[in-house]
C-alpha cells in the first residue's frame, strides 16, 4: 500500500497534467483485508444485557477492502488486531467496554482496578462448557465475566456469550509507576 | 500486544488454576490506537447523494482502545491504514464504493475498468478550490469524480466532498493477466 502520488500519470491512467490525488493499491494481507483486523460491534457494559443483546450480529468484512457490512446499523466499532482467538468468531461477536476490570472473576490488583478493559465475547457460544472458559453473564442486573466451574455450581447453563479475548489498553507512555508494580 | 494466556495466572491476577481466556495488552501504536488505522463509514455509488450525505458525520476513535464513537448508527464501515492523506481527514470524511473505474475523470485502461474502487471523500471541505484537486459530485444523478478545473469552467463551486484518497483492491493472486497489462 505505498501511496503513488503519480500513478494516475502513468499508462494506467493516462493524463497529461499531475494527478493531484493519491492512488493507492492494498497489498494483500494489508488492513482491510479480513486476514489483518477485526472489527467488533462495541457495548458498554453500562448498556447491560440490553446492549450485548442488540448489537449487530453478522458484520463481516466483505470484498477486496473488507467493507464491514452489518446487518444493522450501529454507532460504535473497535478494529482489533489479527489475534487468533479474535478471529474465530466468525459472527455474533461483541465487543464489551467495561470502565474497569472489577468485572473479572480473578482477582486483580490495582492497575487492573483503575484500567478499562474490553472483553470480546461470542454470543453464538452461549453455553457454559468447560470449567475453566470464562463467559459473560448478568448477574444482579450487571454485567459480569464468570468461570465455567462457578456458573456450573450455581447450575446456570447458559449465557451471554463465550469469553474469547480480554484486552486491556496501552501502556500511558507517562507511567510514572514503578516496574514492581506492573503486572 | 503478544498474547499472553497465563497473565492471569502472574502477580497481577493471583488466580490458582490456569486462566483459560486470554489477556492482551495492547501496544502503543498498533492497531485500534488512532494513529495505526482509520475508520470510514461507507455508501455505495449506488446510493449516490443521499448516501453520502446520510453517512455520520463524527465517528472518531476514542480512549485507548479506539473505540469508534459515531453520532448515528451506520451498517457500513472501512478499516485504512494511517496514510496521510486519510488520517488527515478528522470528522466529515466517508468512503464511496464504486463497482468500477468509470467513475474516474481520467482515461482508465481495462483492468480499472473492471475493478471496484474505494474513494475517500472529505465533505467538510466542499468548496471546488485547487484546479489540479479532484472532488465528488453528483452529476445526472450519477456520483463522479470531476477535476477542479473541469468544475470551475462548468461554474460549479460546491461539491459533495474533497477527494483526498482513490484505493485499488489488493491484487488477486490467482490472477493471470500478464505484467505487461497491469499498471
Amino acid at each position: 500500500g505505498k501511496i503513488n502520488e503519480g500513478e494516475g500519470q502513468g499508462r494506467g491512467g493516462g493524463v497529461i497534467d499531475g494527478v493531484k490525488v493519491p492512488v493507492v493499491r492494498l497489498n494483500l494481507g494489508e488492513i482491510a483485508e479480513a486476514t489483518a483486523v477485526a472489527v467488533f460491534p462495541v457495548c458498554s457494559s453500562e448498556d447491560k444485557s440490553k446492549g450485548v443483546e442488540e448489537a449487530p450480529w453478522e458484520y463481516r468484512g466483505k470484498g477486496g477492502f473488507g467493507i464491514v457490512e452489518a446487518d444493522k446499523g450501529w454507532k460504535r466499532w473497535v478494529v482489533l488486531p489479527a489475534w487468533a482467538p479474535v478471529m474465530g468468531v466468525k459472527e455474533g461477536g461483541v465487543a464489551v467496554a467495561f470502565s474497569d476490570g472489577r468485572a473479572l472473576p480473578w482477582r486483580v490488583n490495582r492497575r487492573y482496578k483503575e484500567e478499562s478493559i474490553l472483553v470480546v465475547a461470542d454470543r453464538g457460544r452461549n453455553e457454559v462448557t468447560e470449567d475453566d472458559g470464562f463467559f459473560l453473564i448478568s448477574s444482579e442486573d450487571e454485567l459480569k465475566l464468570e468461570r465455567g466451574a462457578t456458573l456450573k455450581e450455581k447450575g446456570c447453563t447458559e449465557c451471554l456469550g463465550s469469553v474469547v479475548i480480554v484486552v486491556r489498553p496501552p501502556r500511558e507512555s507517562n507511567d510514572d509507576i514503578s516496574p514492581e508494580e506492573w503486572d
